[in-house]
């Protein structure tokens, strides 16, 4: 078996054991599949694809000059595909129903030559690939493709997947290099990296060629007649130079849509996050396909942007994305904590963005690095995506609330790419605990995240298990058990997050080594020792950001998670902490609580005279004289509340 | 006399011994004034008004829809106004044949209507009045105001005011509130002030009420046929509601132009910093004049904006404007120090806005915070803005430097408002210095800033001259006489900045009473003391912004001063400070130092191992751990320069 998708490999992961991600699992299951069936009917997405006209088509666009439907393929297309993840765990009348009732909608919603899209064909079919830069149609591809694989994978069939590909076989007449072709790739990448996961599915080499051209057109200042693909465009459509989308900080803002340059030549990542995270991970899944091409500049722009992105453009919460407007990347070190100090976007998708790039550059290269900010994003800026009923999602994921813009979840949103985006991930997290290797008849196995789960993997017939329990990330002992391994040589890489002070492991492993970020633990311990017990020691801690981004905060973290400080745990707040000094010296308790509701438990941490208040004598200002700014010991806050 | 604006006021003050603002008008008088007039001449601007074409009206606009050339009127407008100042003081036979062409060619320049504007004679005749949002033309009017008001003043003649009169009939035929006007106002304020000036001057009602007009119809959202007065020139010119100049950063803002909505319910100061500075200063000018209106609400939209600005939206320095590309303020305290952190403006001609709303306030209410501020800015905001040797100037004037933006003084300037707005600044400049108020036959006089320098006002026949003399901003020793004040009460008021920890005064003064800022010397006291002194111990000291900046940063002020660390002083330096620490305890050491070139004297500090380098292990990004950040004492600076 050589590397598997995420969204393939998670079948070979099971959650017989309860666990933080088990018990959210089954909310997804129990809860939110069906309430967000619920919406996807209330709101005309399910029936779109009968191509009748909703009275919606009228209204004003939000975001001129985007419809507010346009998106509304993906968002069924992302249900399926969470669905049909579930399914394969365990069936439920509703959702298998809906998931048939959707598949024959979109096969009879198809046009005679394979175009398949909901406003293109209902409201403006002379509109058919005008705007690729802004209209949609191929990032709605892209999840179409992704649903049709899970929906084969689960059902065995190509009730979904015929339809697609004769779509995409559209798609590879239109775009591509040739005379006859159209020199264009859309301004939401996506497609790319379904393309991808389609060609290791159909073993297509057009799949392959048509995500490469998409790929490396991408940027082209002379691409289509000497000149930018969205110049031309926007001429044919009769745009001024001048016009101006909300999301523009200026005119034309290539970098928005990935393409103020070529991939392998951007110094610095850029843009709208979300496109820019579905882009790198297309390129990532490229290096690694395409063995007939030259890629160590490919290779070298995904180490380079990834590393400008986590170093200088990265929340210490994983998000992503520091500007509302274009919803993406600010300058190097521009990371404002909310609303008030100009920024903290941080969207949900934009996480699962990180969390897909970083798993597909650990096939490249294992870096424990890039799995720490893999399950750093999980934990804090893609769970926090939904509420803990599983019925309430975030889009944005600011680190500080102010009154006029308070951090809430949301029952949906007009546009609602992030609710079934976290819906899918739960059906295929199972897929980023680790990925496992077969060799002839040997089983290299790495562990990136710990949890309660259990690993089947077939290895020459036999069925080799490895099961890990624990109570991560609230406790830190991981208790392994390999089972049938005895005639397969098996080696297991356990990852010790970089914030680990210590950890042990038993029994004794001589000479441990620990390479990038893994404890290499080797087949000929393993054979010994198919029972051993990894312990990190979850203690809290402070973070900071980096100096440069001028945000003279700490935050209290412990293991993978970033604590919250709420107004809902701390009533006696009235401004959202701002004038809050933490003092870092002080002691932290821990009580194991659980949220009201679902009885979900989760270690609660409580600081005891921690903090006082900011007392600042602005009279002088703008020149605040040294001692003008000083923290109010007798108001000392008794207790600090971290949830 | 009751109040005369500094414009006016300014020929009462002589500058008989030298001084640190005697010496830079010295510059200006010998140097800058002819360079200008030099440059006025080599692009194009001095010839401007024979209504040739001028090959460069070809050129391609830098901003678009705004030609280059748009501004040249007020060019030169500006420069007669700073010319006719120093020719009070000095005749020079260049300066004043340059002065008589000019107003010949203005003269000739206008149209039979009145009409007077270069561009839209030349160009684009057509679009006379179609875009009052970005083309200028009242801007320009307005600087032509005050052209003829200096130009009056020195001559004594109308030559230039009789041309400007006659524009001034047309532009109030053209706008104002009855039904045969157009219900416009000019995106870029100025008009209104230079309109309140004339007032004074003329006594003509129509002055006032258009200045009035222009300043109250501002922002209202159904001025024209029910709509925004911006939205219908708009529409009428064919504009798409979706055009996009670069200067906005988001679609039709009105906060840019100060009309987003009346000045009076304005909560915030918005948009473009010298727009926003130009207008209040109207308000302020209008609020004392217009005693028929309830000034309340202007009256508290100004101390509500006034504080905003400099609580929440001043550097430092007293530059105003965070953001490059609409030149203006940003949210509350947003004032990053340079462009590798998204901002730092602090426009030159912002700086001497904020100087001509800060002397209409005192004007309004004597209160030694404003006059602080005013200060601030002329030393480290607007004289900045000319080099020593009077022939390079600022735009921008940002605190710190980076790789790609250095700070540094350029000739000229395409749109070149700021060099000749500080060549009249420096004309005009005593006007600032003090204010005046003779009642019956008593004087009361304000003493907002330091200098040697000599007031003399005609009191019922009798002229009282008030001499300070001072090394002011080096030393803190005033030395005052008042002469020929024997038969004249007379009242001083001594402004003590906020930043004066101490101050004394001798010979003794009996019970001292400061307030609001001000130390008031009774004219009993007086009259036995016509000669005193004020002593106002100058120390260095450390300031910084107020925390919620997130500016982490300590600047070293002496005075009025703010100091800078160049690189060129600290050729060592390799990153323009950016990791350098200060230490706020280490010893500050004063020399004499001078100008090398000028020879111009002034106070040089030193700090003495004050300094060492921060020192980042930024391995685990974005969650830096307690003690990531040190300092590294074993590169301790052990020579630091401030200059």
């Amino acid at each position: 078996m050589a590397h598997a998708h995420p969204q393939t490999a998670f079948s070979n992961t099971t959650f017989p054991k309860p666990s933080f991600i088990s018990r959210r699992r089954e909310i997804v299951y129990q809860s939110t599949l069906l309430y967000q069936l619920d919406v996807l009917k209330s709101t005309g997405r399910y029936d779109a694809f009968k191509l009748q006209w909703d009275p919606s088509y009228n209204d004003k666009p939000n975001v001129w000059p985007v419809p507010n439907h346009l998106f509304w393929d993906s968002d069924v297309a992302k249900w399926i595909e969470g669905a049909c993840y579930f399914l394969l765990w365990k069936h439920n009348e509703t959702i298998d129903g809906a998931v048939k009732e959707l598949v024959d909608m979109i096969r009879a919603a198809q046009q005679p030559d394979g175009y398949l899209n909901i406003h293109f064909t209902v409201v403006a079919p002379e509109k058919r690939f005008v705007c690729l830069r802004d209209f949609h149609e191929l990032y709605n591809a892209g999840h179409l493709i992704e649903a049709a694989l899970a929906h084969n994978k689960h059902y065995g069939t190509d009730d979904l997947m015929e339809p697609i590909l004769k779509y995409v076989d559209l798609l590879h007449k239109t775009f591509g290099p040739g005379p006859e072709h159209r020199h264009g790739y859309p301004g939401h990448p996506e497609i790319e990296l379904a393309l991808l996961r389609l060609f290791e599915h159909t073993r297509d080499s057009r799949h392959l060629d048509l995500a490469r051209y998409f790929i490396e057109e991408r940027g082209n200042p002379t691409g289509q007649g000497g000149r930018h693909y969205f110049d031309v465009e926007a001429e044919e459509r009769g745009e001024s130079p001048h016009d101006m989308m909300v999301y523009w900080p200026a005119e034309r803002p290539y970098q928005y849509y990935q393409a103020h340059e070529p991939i392998i030549d951007q110094p610095t990542i850029e843009g709208h996050s979300v496109r820019a995270m579905y882009l790198l991970t297309a390129v990532a899944d490229l290096v690694r396909l395409d063995g007939s091409k030259d890629n160590k500049p490919k290779r070298d722009a995904l180490e380079r942007l990834w590393s400008n992105m986590v170093d200088k453009k990265m929340y210490l919460t994983g998000g992503v994305g520091a500007h509302k407007q274009w919803e993406g990347f600010g300058i190097d070190y521009f990371l404002p904590s909310g609303t008030d100090e100009g920024g903290c976007y941080a969207e949900t998708c934009a996480g699962i963005g990180v969390m897909m790039l970083a798993e597909r550059l650990l096939q490249l290269d294992l870096d424990g690095k890039v799995a720490d900010i893999m399950e750093l994003c999980f934990y804090n800026a893609v769970m926090t995506g939904m509420s803990a009923d599983g019925k309430r999602f975030t889009y944005v994921n600011q680190l500080a609330s102010t009154d006029t813009d308070l951090s809430q979840r949301a029952e949906w949103f007009t546009c609602a790419c992030c609710p079934p985006n976290v819906t899918r991930l739960f059906g295929y997290v199972g897929g980023y605990l680790w990925t496992s290797k077969v060799d002839d008849r040997s089983l290299s196995v790495n562990v990136h995240m710990y949890s309660s789960a259990t690993l089947s993997v077939d290895v020459g017939g036999a069925t080799v298990e490895i099961e890990q329990v624990s109570n991560w990330p609230w406790e830190g002992k991981m208790e392994f058990a390999v089972r049938n391994a005895s005639d397969v040589p098996t080696t297991i890489n356990l990852r010790i997050p970089g914030w680990a002070t210590e950890w042990t492991i038993s029994p004794d492993l001589p000479s441990p080594q620990v390479v990038k970020g893994y404890l290499m633990l080797p087949a000929d311990w393993l054979r010994d020792n198919p029972n051993f017990t990894l312990n990190i020691p979850l203690k809290s801690r402070f973070v900071s950001p980096h100096p440069y981004t001028n945000q003279d905060i700490i935050a209290l973290a412990r293991g993978p998670l970033v604590y919250c400080l709420e107004d809902v745990d701390n009533p006696w707040v009235n401004d959202h902490f701002k004038s809050l000094v933490l003092d870092p010296a002080a002691a932290i308790s821990e009580t194991e609580a659980s949220i009201p509701g679902t009885g979900e438990p989760y270690v609660a941490l409580t600081g005891q005279n921690c903090a006082s208040f900011l007392s600042v004598d602005a009279s002088l200002a703008p020149q605040l004289p040294r001692g003008s700014t000083t923290q109010e010991s007798d108001v000392k806050v008794d207790k600090l509340n971290f949830e």
